[in-house]
């Protein structure tokens, strides 16, 4: 592959992104310089605090009052990013690309209950109820989708105080909207122009290059494979996609195997997280898939991305700033050094459960 | 300006950047909702640290020993992110966009002490001090742009620990290459594009309509002026830039009043910053100006922008994850509450300093 000298496991170089369409500088060099910067708390105790507003029965601030739920529950957010009766209006002329440009939008903003318990989260979950997580978000997707002002489902979940995320409850977010917003617009945007330029899908092409290239991936079964991506920005940023020959626009396309395996990769890729520094590692999460304005999208694949924030541990972060903001992404450590880490611990066994391998199949995974 | 009922101090709405040309999302509605979150440490105390490798005379990890500066000082940093010796190397065909594309870069990472005082910051230094810093960013430019390698100087300063930065002694960075990175790139070809469509500077017809529109200008003289961007995503961004009638491609174009009323500009700007919530306020800098690779950077305007992480009081910070990673940037404050709140407080006194304005100005004003 390389054509010199260079390797990239040892020179400063950049990477380009093909679904961002930006490059980012990666310095392998540099792993080894001392560490000075802030500690990050490491949020390992979960005190169980009867008025968390996520809990079944718990009165919100608006005053409504959660239902008993016995596996996860949805609702509108009570401080919506997004409102669904926003007058409409412009400022500005957007095709002349003007200095002011500025334009109404409306949406509905839900809070997403993964589970009843406070102190769960996905990565010590079994496999059936990261898959009642699965069908909540199809179920969100498919009922916020079908309305005509809503034309872009974006689901996502922030964890971690380090993330912003004050609530320990297991919970994720939508926010829906009758626009399209930059990142998916984008992603799509390079989708298209592969399936244009090549006849076929570019993560469907990316993914059988990782299979053959081997030391990017982290997880796989016979529908999904998780892959520190090439381009990967975050030190521990994880993609999962459909494994080569499955193609799914939108969770909508899931069969129940393909939902099954979905539950099962996700739950690898949060313990692998959870075992590498031993903590309940903090990212944020969301899904691209299928903007829902009707419109052709055969060119686009589902994918899932996990943006953590920790560098070398529960107390290092990784910090975007500065060159990051002002230039572009960097980071130290390659994606394949990262992916070599992840696959260095346990995807099956949490660290806080004191179980053998066979022990906890048998409890966590084959009662799937 | 509006064409209807919507109104953007209360509607949620997005805003096009015509830099990055890119929208975020702005939710004014939202401004009032409750904070859960973490704590930022709020860092007052600036304890003297005889072992600040950054202090006059001492010895860093790399065994070199720092002169007994008296102004500023600018070192190669012993753990730069780019190196002057990369051998040439590329992986994939750029052209095509294919999937694993990577080439190598060169170039050379300094260090800028800003004052040999390890307990000052740029808010609290006088106009002489800190057109010391606008001389120091002059001549690392002038001399690092005039290397035959060096085809692009980024100049950037990370303030406070909760923009990751180890050390309270004042200081910033250079990192400088041949390649032009990303954001730089982009701001460069839209006012390119801007300039070939128009006939005009973007950032110059920018300049006129916030100097009509006044609500989001925040400081100005005669060379220069401050304004939170129409566009803004963090809380509290601001841009300096040039005021209409100056045209600066560079920090290289500025003669002497210019150059003492950019540091007049930077002084008044971090004071409001400090005197906003009465904290040593955290913030990434850094100054966008043509590219040193020889070519013609006529339609591209010197310009300086402030992305501080700061929400609503020295210890609530604003997090850009979830949403904003995965779909666009998103603020509930809009760019004119932030540019009143600013305008709410003294630029030129700052908290700390229990001074008349007429003694302050004599002590750090007037004695420019
Ligand atoms: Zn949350
Ligand atoms: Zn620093």
């Amino acid at each position: 592959m390389t054509e010199s000298a260079f390797d990239y496991n040892e020179h400063p170089h950049r990477r380009y992104n093909p679904l961002t369409q930006r490059w980012l500088l990666c310095s392998p060099h540099r792993t080894k310089r001392p560490w000075q910067g802030g500690q990050e708390k490491v949020d390992q105790d979960r005190p169980y605090d009867p008025n968390n507003s996520l809990l079944p029965g718990a009165t919100r601030t608006s005053g409504q009052v959660n239902p008993q739920y016995e596996c996860t529950f949805a609702f509108t957010n009570d401080f919506s990013a997004l409102l669904p009766d926003t007058p409409e209006g412009k400022i500005g002329k957007v095709e002349d690309h003007d200095l002011f440009v500025a334009e109404a939008v409306r949406g509905e903003c839900r809070v997403l209950c993964f589970h009843p318990r406070h102190d769960l989260t996905v990565a010590e979950m079994t496999q059936d109820e990261i898959l009642d997580i699965v069908h909540l978000w199809i179920n969100n997707y498919d009922e916020l989708g079908s309305k005509p002002t809503i034309n872009h489902v974006q689901i996502f979940e922030n964890k971690g105080t380090s993330m912003g995320c004050s609530n320990g409850h297991p919970h994720g977010q939508i926010w829906s909207g009758n626009f399209i917003p930059e990142h998916s617009r984008i992603s799509l945007e390079s989708q298209a122009n592969y399936k244009a330029a090549k006849g076929a899908l570019l993560l469907e092409d990316y993914a059988k290059m990782e299979i053959e290239a081997k030391i990017r991936v982290i997880s796989s079964n016979e529908h999904f494979m998780a892959v520190v991506p090439f381009w990967a920005a975050w030190p521990y940023e994880v993609m999962i996609m459909p494994t080569p020959g499955h193609h799914y626009k939108s969770l909508l396309d899931l069969d129940d195997a393909a939902q099954r395996d979905l539950a099962n990769c996700i739950g690898r890729v949060t313990r692998r997280y959870d075992n590498l520094f031993e903590c309940s590692f903090p990212y944020s999460f969301g899904i691209h898939q299928a903007p829902t304005d009707g419109k052709d999208y055969h060119f686009g694949q589902l994918h899932l991305l996990y943006y953590p924030c920790l560098l070398r541990s529960a107390s290092t972060k990784k910090f975007m700033v500065g060159f990051e903001m002002l230039g572009e992404p960097q980071r130290d450590l390659t994606a394949e050094q990262a992916a070599s880490k992840l696959n260095a611990v346990s995807d099956t066994v949490h660290y806080r459960k004191r179980l053998t391998k066979e022990e906890y199949n048998a409890k966590y995974i084959d009662s799937a």
